[in-house]
């Protein structure tokens, strides 16, 4: 592997899903890793620098990165087409010649990569890797959407649609954010239990009630919740999720990746009654900017990571951390690339 | 016309429009008045006090009003069904001993009327009635939308749906915020001349373009405005509001009010592409709060009333105004009430 203007090679650690035709592919995009070397032009970074990759980079010179309110970059939003690199359209992986894909820019299914400079965010070098990989994509996603989008201040309601790694991520930000009721949705009571450890107090499954679930939420807290987060892929649960915040000033977030033929439908009374509806990519975290402060929060013991971490293999077992993914046993499981 | 608990008779001017089932009704919600006399309880206002009726208003009491972003009263919300005073289910106007139903709580087609202490707010005595009428609905609430709600930041670019009274007053109040292009958009390329005065920059009548509005204005910004405000009530409109701000931070905020049967929508990675859509009621302002500040703001002379005024009828000839209104031929016709 090669190393070029604005890419650094790096070992990295770890896991994460993903669908699409380019193949073949390294797939992988949730990680740490520690910097092996780096590129032409490349000064922020140097061998030996502890990071984090994301899926989803920082230029720091686009309209985007300039603005205090976007992190989408212009040149380094995320690509799921794109599979080479961008200053010369071509792989730094291949097998008997023939090119292997990237993915999402960052490819971490793999003892090491090659990356954007602006991929990857430095981070404090005494965090442990194992630990804080997590927070290069899920965690800080769904953390990021409850602090920096929907804000629920001290004392307010927060519903949270989708109990998995995003949304028990926005349940602790929540929770961080003081909010005095969390109300945890999800269509599997069994995400129920493990919920309580990130601060959800009650639970709907939308499949116990003959209505529709924002009506119940309304119900049971007197015409709808101040904050809703919906962490589910899922379109009804985006409906729902915006439809049971309160009129006057309830506001819904919607994190969850939709399918590409999904349409957004609602009554506009529902808007003009007051409700605001915000989407987010990433928590709204600038990779480089702010992933560094995200790491300190651990570090600080403000935001407690192991209780994400539910099973741990060695990379030669990858296979069974996708079962544990696909069967819902695991919240995140680490893929250990030096074991 | 007896006073009882809570209301008070005052001496109105001036007009609008609006369609209900309930008859014999005073129509009319947009005036400024003099208080002749206040029922039972009333301790806030006394005869001779200036005031704007307001067909939204504001209790004081209730969760809405104590919370610092909602002015949707739970008591005194719109209510367009509601004919009778609240305190005793009856009405204040008769004629040969048969009701007259009240409208929006105002009814300010008529020299005298009553009305909640909670839908007026007190002005400053010095300001003219003849022109802070207009802050009592229309100029207010798409000032508001755009001061309160949308909040351009200065140099910002700003779309504005709709160049009625509503739609110009988002214009002017965009302007008063600093923005830097100011686009108005409207099926009648007429209403353009007039919207110079009120800051609009560029003009685009979507029925001179092939292609959906919001893509013409997405080519005329670079990828979209940082803010939108819907004047219209169309839902196309509102649709197109949405999907032509800019990704990373646009904000739309919809004021136009829609019909029974209309469905927003569109695809949710508008949203999750970190756009914000918002809706509003008058401006967000709190009538009895904030209103006199708004007269004051044209005491001060850094808004100005005098352009949203095109005609001025007396009250033998509301029908004229009626006229002007449905030809498009006026912004506002004042009704002299003591003409
Ligand atoms: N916006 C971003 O930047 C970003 C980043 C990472 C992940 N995501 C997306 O966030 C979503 C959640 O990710 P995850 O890793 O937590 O997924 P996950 O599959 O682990 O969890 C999703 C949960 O939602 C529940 N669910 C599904 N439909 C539901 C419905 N209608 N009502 C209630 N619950 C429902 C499922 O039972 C499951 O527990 C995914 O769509 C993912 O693609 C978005
Ligand atoms: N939210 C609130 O509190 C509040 C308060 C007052 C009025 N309103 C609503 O605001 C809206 C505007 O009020 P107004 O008095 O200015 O009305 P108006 O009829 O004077 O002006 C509406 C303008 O919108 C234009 N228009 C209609 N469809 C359009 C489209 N698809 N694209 C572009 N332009 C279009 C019309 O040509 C017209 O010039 C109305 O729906 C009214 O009910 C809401
Ligand atoms: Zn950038
Ligand atoms: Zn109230």
């Amino acid at each position: 592997m090669s190393s070029t203007t604005g890419q650094l090679k790096l070992k990295c650690s770890f896991l994460l899903q993903g669908q699409t035709p380019l193949f073949p592919r390294i797939f992988g995009h949730e990680a740490g890793g520690i910097v092996e070397s780096v590129g032409e032009g490349v000064t922020e970074l140097k061998p030996g620098d502890h990071v984090l990759p994301c899926f989803t980079g920082e230029c720091g010179d686009c309209h985007h990165c300039k603005s205090e309110e976007s992190n989408m970059c212009d040149l380094l939003r995320i690509n799921t087409e794109r599979g080479v690199m961008l200053n010369d359209g071509k792989t730094r992986f291949s097998k008997n010649g023939k090119p292997i894909y990237h993915f999402v820019g960052t490819s971490t299914f793999s003892e090491y990569t090659v990356v954007h400079v602006g991929c990857v965010a430095k981070i404090n070098p005494a965090a442990p890797l194992d630990k804080v990989c997590v927070l290069s994509c899920g965690i800080s996603t769904g953390m990021g959407a409850a602090l920096n989008v929907a804000k629920p201040k001290k004392g307010q309601s927060v519903a949270v649609f989708g109990l998995g790694a995003v949304g028990l991520a926005a349940c602790e930000g929540a929770r961080m954010a003081g909010a005095s009721r969390i109300i945890g949705i999800d269509l599997h009571s069994g995400r129920f239990e493990e919920a309580k450890k990130f601060g959800v107090t009650e639970f709907v499954n939308p499949k116990d009630h003959d209505k529709p679930v924002q009506e119940v939420i309304a119900e049971m807290t007197d015409g709808g919740v101040d904050r809703a987060l919906e962490c589910t892929g899922s379109i009804q649960a985006m409906i729902s999720a915006f439809e049971c915040v309160h009129d006057g000033w309830g506001v819904a977030v919607l994190v969850g990746v939709p399918n590409k033929d999904d349409s957004f439908q609602t009554h506009p009374m529902n808007f003009l009654n007051e409700r605001t509806l915000k989407g987010t990519f990433f928590g709204n975290y600038k990779p480089r900017t702010d992933i560094p402060s995200v790491v300190e929060k651990y570090m600080n013991k403000e935001l407690e990571l192991e209780k994400f971490i539910t099973h741990s293999v060695p990379f030669s077992e990858i296979n069974k951390a996708f079962d544990y993914m696909l069967k819902g046993q695991s919240i995140r499981c680490i893929i250990r690339m030096d074991a």
